[in-house]
């Protein structure tokens, strides 16, 4: 493979290739908020026609009880071996939008100190409507120029924001169009441009919510004060009680399916560079805070969580006001690790939660949505050419690192389609996903759009 | 005094005084929230006129750095005793409005099963636009039928609901002009109008905010979880440990100026008539919840609190969002009792929360505003003559009761002004205050009116 021949096609079509990101992303595709339905749909049109443009065949917008898949595919030769691209168009929702440099769906281009060559700031820019987007782009590249090796196919949803619920039931459906070898996936990051790295594993997780129902209607905290159940205090109770001293988590039995790493995997996880007091810096925070005898990368990778990512009860206006509310509501999710399961932990989470509720207050807790933890073996083929095609474009060996995120539809991808996933992403640990102000570096973009090329190459090559 | 010119005038003026109420409570006026200013100052205008109205002299709106003071007199003979009327025109906010039944600023008169002449819902029916009017209305009938036995004196505040800060200042600096011999507010509750009781104390307040701080910016909870402070569960953890298992407030020196009762008290106030399974079917709740070893009754009167008002932080929108948010916020107040003092407790609770802040966030704690405890002696002149007028209008002796509320600025007019307070209060517990569907029964608005005459009358003759 001739590698000048997808670097000068980059060249050329720069301009392009960043306008086309930029109009994707000013779409406002919030799958959480049903308020956004209209916009969800025309992100998925809108990918339909990026793929036909780009040269893909059969494309279509599958429908499921939610948010459709967009497919489409190019099969040169059914003989060859074929990579399925997963992606999702769906976005995080934006608030706290008052956080926000610049509106979230209107993306702008801005220089920093640490990326001269400028980012994209903008809700979905890397998380996943810039990576995913890569996709479309180097697929164009390998059929203007001829050098497509093997077939292709794409798979991009529009609900792994809120835990791809429809799509498991897509798959299951759609074995046959389905078939193929790995499933290529960008929706990690990178270590930093200069110390590339691979994800080789992803948490799972356990998305619950939890109302604590107090009095039929808010009180007067003077007349009810002190003899009545206040939920909001009970919530808190209730949540403090999820962690001990050590900050290990208490629910029983949670850590029961926790695949231990031996003492020589650790040592070989400490070897990746981190370093704690930029860290630090970087997140203004005087120190770390997580599980005792684990280290921040074994805290945020190997390690299960329990962290609450919503409150709200009360009076939450400006002033004061003596209210005794009737109810507190939090949204409580778990990372997972090898071998928990979604479906196990929320069980035992809720389980938890329902037990310890006192007399005075009724506990009501659901599901939200999960996800299984993955991981991909580094001896498999499929490793080795995601980690040849990082060196070719980087310079350097990748890094094989566990990623402490979530891809909710990952073991689902295993178990049905028999097939391996790698995580080539490009994104960084700065680019606020899920935040105020995600950004994506145009230089990641570039050169995830270099890199999927040379995946495809070293992977058909290996298969054969 | 004959009774009846003061119940043929309310009947013959019914209509009007409830038309003028409800036009009252038309207007939003909101002190917590500085988008109502506007309507707060109508509502003194508003009140100023009414003064007049009904044959106050020197009305005037008295300036403060906050919402101002209405004041208004009539002074008949300086050789006779004054009543000083003291109530708020301000209400609590409103919200949450989708729990309201009908708007909160439009007043409507609905008959329900256990009030079949129909009560005002509106905020602010009760708390304290429909309580504080009864006083203008009181007056007004004493002026037009010539049975004023003493002086009169308003005071009717504008920020009583966000903690009377600047009405002290203005009571410092109008000492001269509020020379009286008594303060009588109706801003409180009876037990029912079967049994009407006297509240003979309030509870203080120490209303803080709490903020805890974590990383500079919202955080992926894949990426960081785990491995960062979350804020909410910090947050929940200060929070949870505020009391400990038999909900007895655990910030240290807590209770060190309380006023024990002693045992004889108590049993006295185990007399007044308390249904706990009317109380507990009346909130839809299974139990009460609070500190072991006291009575509901006491719980809610004679023991102090610490309740959680509001608290948010997160994704609170639809859905899922998986976030590790930069910061959480609760609204936390304290009632107080008997002798204890608001400062005292607002640096106690403040630096609790300080103190025990783990590494890894930053504890931002204010505070919001105080007021403290209060009582007044049932062997007094004022608490008599307030007796014998309930008991002229309702048939029967009050019974006294601690009452769990708070009004901030009483404890300023013992000192400042010299003066013991009467709780002539005409509410009922079921009122909703604070609540969505705050009420005032028609039936206590015009028993209110009834009332206050004959407090004057009691009280002229006794002091005299």
């Amino acid at each position: 493979m001739e590698r000048s021949i997808i670097t000068d096609y980059i060249n050329s079509n720069k301009e392009r290739m960043l306008n086309e990101l930029l109009d994707l992303l000013r779409i406002p595709s919030v799958s959480a908020d049903t308020k956004y339905k209209d916009d969800v749909l025309r992100t998925a049109d809108s990918i339909k026609n990026r793929l036909i443009e780009a040269g893909a065949e059969n494309v279509e917008i599958c429908q499921t009880k939610g948010y459709p898949v967009v497919y489409g595919e190019k099969i040169i030769d059914k003989n060859k071996p074929t990579v399925i691209v997963y992606g999702h168009y769906d976005v995080q929702p934006a608030d706290p939008l008052n956080l926000w440099h610049s509106p979230p769906f209107e993306p702008v281009i801005k220089k920093t100190e640490t990326h001269p060559d400028g980012a994209i700031f903008a809700r979905g820019a890397c998380d996943d409507k810039g990576q995913m987007y890569m996709h479309v782009k180097a697929f164009e590249i390998m059929m203007r120029t001829n050098t497509l090796p093997c077939n292709v196919k794409f798979m991009i949803e529009g609900e792994e924001e809120v835990g791809s619920a429809n799509l498991g039931p897509w798959i299951i459906a759609n074995k046959a169009k389905l078939r193929g070898d790995v499933i290529l996936i960008s929706d990690t990051s990178l270590i930093a441009n200069d110390t590339p790295s691979i994800d080789t594993g992803l948490r799972g997780l356990a998305y619950m919510e939890v109302e604590v129902v107090g009095a039929n209607r808010d009180l007067h905290s003077g007349v009810y004060g002190g003899a009545v159940a206040n939920p909001i205090n009970v919530l808190c109770k209730i949540i403090a009680s999820c962690h001990d001293e050590n900050k290990h988590i208490t629910i029983p039995n949670f850590y029961d399916d926790v695949l231990e790493l031996s003492a020589a995997q650790r040592k070989e996880m400490e070897k990746a560079p981190f370093d704690l007091e930029n860290y630090k810096k970087d997140l203004a925070i005087d120190d770390v805070y997580g599980e005792a005898g684990y280290s921040t990368i074994e805290r945020s990778g190997i390690r299960p969580t329990l962290d609450v990512n919503g409150i709200w009860g009360g009076y939450t206006g400006e002033g004061a006001k003596t209210v005794l509310p009737s109810k507190a509501t939090a949204k409580i999710s778990c990372r997972l690790v090898p071998n928990q399961s979604s479906e196990v932990i929320t069980k035992k989470v809720l389980d938890y939660f329902h037990s310890i509720a006192p007399a005075g207050v009724t506990v009501k807790a659901a599901e939200h949505h999960g996800g299984e933890p993955y991981m991909t073996p580094i001896d498999s083929i499929e490793f080795k050419a995601a980690a040849k095609a990082v060196e070719t474009c980087f310079g350097k060996e990748p890094i094989p690192v566990r990623g402490g995120g979530s891809i909710p539809i990952c073991a689902l991808f295993e178990k049905e389609l028999g097939l391996k996933i790698v995580f080539l992403g490009f994104g960084l640990d700065s680019d606020n996903l899920h935040s105020p102000n995600e950004k994506y570096n145009l230089e990641n973009y570039y050169k995830g759009i270099e890199t999927i090329p040379y995946f495809h190459h070293f992977f058909a090559e290996m298969k054969q």
